[in-house]
């Protein structure tokens, strides 16, 4: 509706984006309330509560009456099809339980610091998930010849890089069609709440959290691929804004601990009395079981082997124990997970310009005492 | 357990607490991220959804066994008593709908900026709580002559100012036997989540957040006034950290506004079409009636009354809304609320040494555009 020169407001920080300087701006502060970490406390749930899992909303959470709330599907399909929500549930249901990690998740931990969404640890969440298998929905429109994508649109409307847009984000045909893709209405055995996605969103499990589009209004089947702002531009792994890069797709491996102890109330140093102590967590990845969890009391230069639990499920995270023997003096615990490709967590976090898929080893600083 | 030498920890940020620069620190926004405000679209809800109000946690979220949950009321009493959870409700219920707000809320927009939980705006939400009064738990345990306070300890446990404690917050008798003050089991008629006290919090209406103590595990009646940290040190009005200044009590006036248009993902400047806009918001204040609300939009210069709604209970936010005439260009829009005492909310934010009570008028940056 405007021009883009319109679209230009003050900006934040320095240098386009980029910040040496660890603390962060008013703006970027704004972001960080409105958008919700879980406490590392909440990885003692299995499911996480819905007011514990973290949420990302990039514009605002819009208002939607469930009653009048219609799924149009269309673009390269045979038929369109135009569904309201009680229409859509008669189709029938499925419950998963599914890790959710936003792509940026650890973003104001890099140096220099990528000036946007700054998560530091807790940008996750695990929830069932109830909803219609999207496979059943294309196939009830029929995938026309030469389908390559489909891209799913949301209600909530704003600005990001002076582009005017409604959050939308694809999918290749092959990655929409896999039997775990939901439409889904339901969080944890209740109707979503308004900041998951009320009343209707995507879940794709193993994917980063921004391919989860919320308030789903629209799915539109492309011939060619998307090249809209989400896809070709923000979720990108690349050294400079200018770089393409590559897209930001699976969750990569990645263990979070539950800070031992108690803490102190502004700088979350946590205190814990000498003797043994069982640190836990969980631990994840994308598309591929945790295989190993090693836990390192020295900063990282020793590591031991952790106890993994079993998947519960091909989506939900691991937990994982290791009894510590806790002597007094400060320390640096650190964990970090191998998956079943062998990929394994960085002890030292690799920078790139947009802070995704930031998955260094997980540090907690603790002070025991006799 | 232990010396305070021990618990004095790397500290966070210059000059003992206050900051020039309105850039937070790390450690700082790890308590951001935690702690959750409420985004300010949620101003449309009567009732704030449990993932949308705002939430603040001083130490951990504690793992709690409602089945085993336990309440000591004991002190300046007749007889102790010891009640299971289950027997607490089987004392009969009541239904109050109540907004909180936290007494640091707007903490982060002062300069010198006090370093603490930095909020902007938001910590604030409304919502209905189903518990016992108060009253009748202490009469069921009766007052000992001389009681003049009733202290209440939550399960959450840690560090501040080097002090190793849990959660504890007094109120004087008067206030605890008002018949509005509940011992609350449920939130918006489900059993309370983790991150508001599960499976027990007090509700104190009119009171500013810290009061509600969560986690709630005893309750004692004291024969002398509480000199512990939250109450004789933190949660005071004052110009110097060292002067213990006066303590924090009832919500001061205040009004919010539903920031109108669509935002800029990163700067959250809004962008509207010019016409005619109807901004809506809320207001409240701790014991007294909103009898005004004006609006400004060209940042404080000129005020228009607002149209303001009937407070729906005793306890609640009243709604307001105004209908504004928007021309293009750019606009600073602010809000001020007057209640029934006289009190209004201050244009220019007055200062003090550890960010209470800060209720100036709230300001959103706005572009119209044609």
């Amino acid at each position: 509706m405007t021009d883009k020169d319109t679209l230009s407001f003050p900006g934040v920080g320095p240098r386009g984006g980029l910040d040496d300087d660890p603390r962060v701006h008013v703006e970027e502060l704004q972001l960080a309330f409105r958008n919700h970490a879980m406490p590392l406390e909440a990885l003692r749930y299995d499911l996480t509560p819905a007011g514990l899992h973290y949420t990302l909303t990039h514009y605002d959470i819009p208002e939607a009456d469930p009653g009048d709330w219609i799924l149009r599907v269309d673009g390269a399909v045979r038929r369109n099809l135009v569904i309201p929500l009680a229409g859509l549930k008669r189709q029938g249901s499925e419950a998963r339980r599914v890790t959710f990690e936003c792509a940026g998740d650890g973003r104001a931990l890099l140096s220099p610091r990528p000036i946007s969404q700054p998560w530091l640890t807790g940008a996750v969440g695990t929830a069932e998930w109830t909803g219609v298998p999207l496979r059943e929905v294309l196939n009830g429109a029929g995938l026309a010849e030469g389908a390559v994508e489909v891209l799913f649109t949301g209600a909530d409307q704003g600005i990001e890089a002076k582009i005017e847009q409604h959050y939308q984000r694809s999918l290749p045909i092959e990655e929409a069609m896999r039997p775990e893709v939901l439409i889904a209405w339901e969080m944890n055995g209740q109707p979503l709440p308004p900041q998951h996605g009320a009343p209707l969103r995507l879940v794709t499990p193993g994917w980063y959290g921004m391919t989860n589009v919320k308030w789903l209004k629209s799915i539109t089947v492309l011939g060619e691929p998307f090249n809209g702002y989400q896809n070709a531009l923000a979720y990108r792994y690349s050294q400079d804004k200018r770089d393409p890069g590559t897209p930001v797709a699976l969750m990569l491996v990645r263990s979070l601990m539950i800070p031992p102890g108690i803490p102190d109330f502004l700088t979350r140093w946590r205190l814990l009395q000498a003797g043994t102590i069982e640190l836990r967590g969980r631990a994840w990845s994308g598309r591929s079981e945790i295989m190993r969890v090693e836990v390192s009391a020295d900063a990282g230069t020793a590591w031991e082997d952790a106890v993994v639990g079993a998947a519960a499920g091909p989506h939900e995270w691991q937990g994982w124990n290791y009894s510590w023997t806790a002597l007094p003096g400060d320390h640096e615990l650190l964990c970090r997970a191998t998956d079943a490709d062998g990929h394994v967590q960085p002890v030292e976090q690799p920078w790139n310009a947009r802070g995704m898929g930031n998955n260094g080893a997980h540090r907690v600083l603790v002070r025991v005492v006799n």
